[in-house]
């Protein structure tokens, strides 16, 4: 693979939107054309970000206040950049992120009652410059994208129950958050309709990505020509 | 212990200048005056801490950014700051800290060749408003301070060997970095030095936080003739 700039595409959205399905689709149309991809997801996604994300998991987590929390998300990401997101965007790879720091202004700003100063500093910090170019934010009612996420997780009823039901108001608050940001930053973000058949969306995203390739090296397939 | 607002005194200076010492001495001054004291040190001090500091010391840590290191640093502090210094302030407690703020800038920012404003920016992060109103910096010189903490280690020559000459260099950094701090803030500040007797510079340390203590509450031992 030649030198040159890569392309960091995020994806965002809440359960049940389709989001893995949708990054294997645009990995595998990407690579078909020549692209280096390389997957990956938040939080996780480095060895320092999984070693956080380990003491997250752990019991002591109980203990922790969500400043602490946000801040070691932080810490996480600033090794995922570091260590996996720029070195990739470096050698000219797409990388498709599953999840990145407006995940972080959803979950912790809006639902985490976290000031939105503080959550945006963290999130300078942590990504340090190294921005996605494209964000596609996969949208779906919550009542929608709740039933899926039931139905994937081998659920015997796709019925709500009376806790389902506070999951809803919540994950529809989330929901306006992302279309939020969307808003705010519409040259960055694309908002594609979760709702429809796989294949439409699949094409949708593609459309959304296609426009930054240009520049983008997709010689994978035509390095052994080059070197008869 | 009456509920009031307590002293949030810290104590930096490299190694060999007696921190802990001067600590314990101060500690017991103000106990006998009646007030409450809590000793804690960093890194560490809270679960959450305790938790990051395990990270920290772990061998996944060699793979870790010197970015992603700084950000734990500053997670670790906001956990110890949420979860026992602010709380033990709130109920008139004398706060003294071994090591705090000013180590990250010095360690971090000095010696570690990150930018002022990234450690700047996680201070005011981790502190959350919870600044120190006195921090004392016991300054020595970088080869009496080594020295110091050679004999005290049981090491069974005083001399220094080929790296303890680079040690001494990047020591004098440090002094240098702390010195610094305390020009630039001298309200806060106060410079002890710490090649002096014991005595003496226990006596400057107590003069140094003494005119803060008008409204620390100091009830401890006339609780029980208040209840007769």
């Amino acid at each position: 693979m030649a030198e040159g700039s890569g392309l960091f595409v995020s994806f965002e959205g809440g359960e049940g939107a389709g989001k893995s399905t949708q990054i294997r689709l645009l990995a595998d149309s990407l690579s078909s054309r020549g692209h280096e991809v390389l997957i990956t997801r938040e939080p996780g996604g480095s060895a320092g970000a999984e070693a956080v994300r380990h003491v997250l998991l752990s019991g002591a987590a109980e203990e922790f206040g969500t400043r602490m929390e946000a801040i070691l998300f932080a810490a996480a990401r600033s090794d995922h950049v570091e260590q996996v997101i720029r070195p990739a965007l470096d050698k000219g790879v797409v990388v498709l992120c599953d999840r990145f720091m407006d995940s972080s202004r959803v979950y912790q700003g809006v639902t985490g009652n976290l000031d939105a100063d503080f959550i945006e500093t963290l999130v300078r910090i942590a990504v340090n410059g190294t921005y996605p170019s494209r964000t596609i934010i996969l949208d779906i009612p919550a009542e929608i994208g709740l039933k899926r996420a039931r139905v994937r997780a081998g659920s015997d009823t796709a019925e709500p129950d009376r806790f389902e039901k506070e999951k809803t108001e919540t994950h529809e608050k989330r929901r306006e958050a992302f279309l939020d940001i969307a808003a705010a930053e519409p040259e960055r973000c694309k908002v594609i309709d979760a709702t429809q058949a796989q294949g439409v969306i699949a094409g949708e995203v593609l459309a959304a990505v296609e426009p930054l390739l240009g520049t983008v090296p997709a010689d994978r397939h035509k390095e052994p020509e080059a070197a008869q």
